[in-house]
């Protein structure tokens, strides 16, 4: 059985979004309702309600950085309760067997997982993300938001949060290490205050100096513009760890050189086409060029856990439903300082 | 002072190696003079002579994959003495100051090592290689052979064996651990028996299944052919470390699919143009794309010593030095199993 729910949704590639009303499934057993506060706005959203990674199952409802507050819990949950403050990231399921997801790697899930949006859930049906005012999900893709982080700068940690914070602990960014964070945007600047507060020498590179102040302000020691030529010639060979926020097609061979002996520079976004890569800027310093994506459930609530500790939350815009389509405009102008968060209380 | 020594060098790109008679330096207070009874070929050797990796300094004399014995010591050499059996590698000498140095990485030297050819060395003198009766070397740059190991399947060890030791060591190849190795040639048949020997199970990824039986008798566990689409499919997500021993353009996207999550391929060797690759292929499993070269020395006198308590050499074909010009011709062809080494008696 389902419920309806406003939600806001893509009807075609072409559309703006719109009011549009979803069902969700009843509440099972291992299921939390939530009732959705805040949902952020990614550019993974844009891409998908507009078909550009392939096409999408419309009517979609997109949004994968969710935060609220649980409005029931099935007869089996154990970890939630009615009026926890919690989270929803980019996955909603996963097989739970194979041996990335026992290792807690769930976002590489053999059977691949099951996005928040746009996949086939285990029922068979399309999932439908966070622009909307509930979601049903079940408990172990739920998770905690700790006292201390509010709600609305809470919700893009579970992408833009994640996505820079996995790699950065995965690579070992900490006192000591110098790393760089390619993009001041969205996950750059999740980058930039996580790699900071980690304790690593944190340097942005990005296109201009127009973000100086405000990349200096987030906690960066450092900031150069890639458009001078000077800025690779300068700092050659200085990096343990470059984390490239960028999906545009830059020069991989040329930001390779930046990295030290044994450094390594991670994709966490990427074009769709190949990237010409010189395999000898990898061989002169057995660098390596890596990606990563998102992270695993128990690593994004331990990030979720650092960012309380540490009082970190995204730089957002709030923005009532009826702004969506302005804010995706404005995304893709990069007019946005940083994350947009859509106020769910305005999706009637 | 210089005394004259026979050898056989390119006296342009495009001329066949002659006799040529080379200078070496006296022997300092820190020199090794060596006493050369092999000299492996090296695919690098052909680019040099024939100036595909930018002009060469003509005349040069080739070879850096020598294997001798000590014939002469400076008064402050204190590691070997006349009638030690010893070999040079791609490196005779490097700052020995730099972070990269002090580290025993002194292949990524930050003001580049001097190579054993067609470099300038710290007299300001080209660099002249293995080709030839004998060579002087700083006693830093001189490995010692053990007992165990013959000199002439030891000298492939200088080059194609530490290009494949350093990286299966770096990345861990080990008990429990699947290692791929691509292209069986002069390096990947050192691969095969390296990582064989350390306990890795082991698979040659080749073009074709002609060398099959070779393979498997060199160690290797498994064989497949690249040419056959089913294999990437049957071998999706399985290694957790590929050697590309391969410098022609391949698929490196196609093969990093081949990768278990958190694994990495290796370049020991890259064509100059760069290789377009798909970074979905290293997001999809925090893959790395990584490079190596060589070894440090410390890490080469360990592959050496290796080498002899596993009783592991080089297959070899062992040809005067009127054959280098054939020879050449054949290792451009494959058509070598799996080194040839010159016998440098026959250089007059």
């Amino acid at each position: 059985m389902t419920f309806s729910v406003p939600a806001w949704a893509a009807t075609s590639a072409t559309a703006p979004l719109t009011p549009f009303t979803v069902e969700r499934r009843d509440v099972g057993p291992k299921d939390v309702r939530i009732d959705i506060k805040f949902a952020g706005i990614c550019h993974s959203d844009i891409h998908t309600a507009r078909s550009e990674w392939g096409p999408s199952n419309y009517p979609v409802v997109v949004g994968h950085e969710i935060a609220g507050i649980v409005a029931e819990v099935g007869s089996e949950v154990t970890q939630y309760q009615v009026g926890d403050r919690v989270g929803v990231g980019c996955m909603v399921d996963s097989c739970g067997e194979c041996e990335n997801c026992v290792a807690g790697d769930e976002q590489y899930c053999r059977k691949g997982n099951t996005g928040t949006y746009n996949s086939i859930g285990a029922d068979g049906n399309v999932t439908h993300g966070g622009y909307s005012r509930e979601i049903v999900v079940t408990e172990s893709f739920v998770l905690g938001i700790p006292e201390g982080i509010e709600l609305d700068v809470a919700a893009p940690l579970l992408c833009a949060g994640i996505t820079t914070y996995s790699p950065l602990r995965h690579w070992n960014a900490g006192p000591g290490k110098k790393v760089a964070v390619i993009g001041l945007g969205g996950l750059g600047h999740m980058g930039v205050k996580l790699a900071h507060a980690m304790g690593a020498e944190v340097t942005v590179l990005s296109q201009s100096l127009k973000k100086q102040e405000d990349g200096l302000k987030l906690g960066a020691d450092h900031y150069y513009a890639t458009s001078d030529p000077a800025t690779f010639e300068k700092l050659a060979s200085s990096f343990d760890l470059i984390i490239n926020t960028v999906s545009a097609s830059i020069d991989i061979s040329a930001h390779l050189r930046l990295l030290k002996v044994d450094g390594t520079l991670v994709n966490v976004g990427a074009p769709e086409d190949p990237l010409p890569v010189n395999a000898f800027a990898l061989i002169g310093g057995r660098r390596s060029w890596a990606g990563s994506s998102i992270g695993g459930i128990r690593e994004t609530q331990e990030m979720l856990d650092f960012c309380a500790e540490h009082h970190l939350g995204a730089e957002i815009e709030v923005i009532p439903a009826e702004k969506i389509n302005e804010a995706y405009d404005r995304v893709l102008a990069s007019d946005v300082r940083y994350r947009f968060v859509i106020d769910t209380s305005t999706i009637n």
